[in-house]
């Protein structure tokens, strides 16, 4: 089953897609799609729309999980990335797949061991789980993280017979 | 020249539509676009896209204007306000549209003539400006006022001679 994880954001939206074969879970592709800050807002989302739908058109994932945004205390960079992940949320589930949603600590609880872990701690555990990975910065190293903790909750749903029922949306 | 204005929100983005000749205005529709809070936040994200995307298609605009999102003290509010406000800047500029953006004290000025007008003013004097509109609820109102705000620019910056250039986007 083809997974695909996302770590939104207005400038780098990372990702990362994951093959789960019961317990066994390899690395298919992962990149960024960026928008040009030099254009309006309104342009830089149609850019991340853009490339969001040619990732999917190009691997075809059948489920897809979103990090949920880290609350800032800056409202500003709040509001932005809110916009991105509005655009983040929309493309999967327009092309009809379910779109899971994980807290950045549940991410790490599932990847490292530990919800409070390091981002080096995360970026390590995800090269060793996914061997020969070549990672292409540390936005798509997330998205993998992400795809990689949704890989744990599909089969462990599939183990106990839920099967996407148990995703968290 | 045919103007939308939205107001974005996740659970009801106003909008409305207004055809402006010189320094004549009419009122063309208005109304709201609503999503099922029963639904997941991806699914809700795409009834506002697929419900913004009827709305330019039955009333093609020329131009588009979004309130800006006032930016709240609960961050969580501020992140589902982002997240509905990406979609509303989304659809018109993949429609190819430009996208003004106004901050709401000057969405009141312009209307108004006051940055601190209370709602009910600004509401009272889009029934003036818009004689014998019907308003589909305080949304749709909002909304409306963010269209009249833009007509107002796109006809100062026509009377200067610098078409939509300097609109603020």
């Amino acid at each position: 089953m083809r997974l695909l994880g996302l770590d939104p954001g207005l400038q780098k939206t990372g990702w990362g897609v994951v093959e789960s074969h019961g317990n066994r879970l390899t690395h298919v592709a992962n990149g960024v799609v960026k928008s040009d800050s030099k254009k309006s807002l309104a342009e830089r989302l149609v850019e991340l729309y853009d490339g969001l739908t040619e990732v999917l058109a190009e691997w075809q994932p059948y489920s897809c999980a979103v990090e949920e945004t880290f609350v800032n205390k800056n409202p500003t960079s709040t509001l932005k990335l809110g916009q991105a992940r509005g655009i983040a949320l929309l493309v999967p589930s327009q092309a009809g797949l379910l779109v899971a949603e994980y807290t950045p600590n549940h991410v790490k609880k599932s990847v490292v061991g530990a919800g409070h872990a390091a981002k080096e701690q995360v970026d390590a555990m995800v090269q060793i789980l996914l061997p020969g990975v070549k990672i292409n910065g540390p936005d798509a190293a997330d998205a993998l993280a992400v795809a990689i903790c949704h890989a744990h909750h599909v089969q462990a749903n599939a183990n106990m017979g839920l099967g996407m029922k148990g995703v968290p949306r």
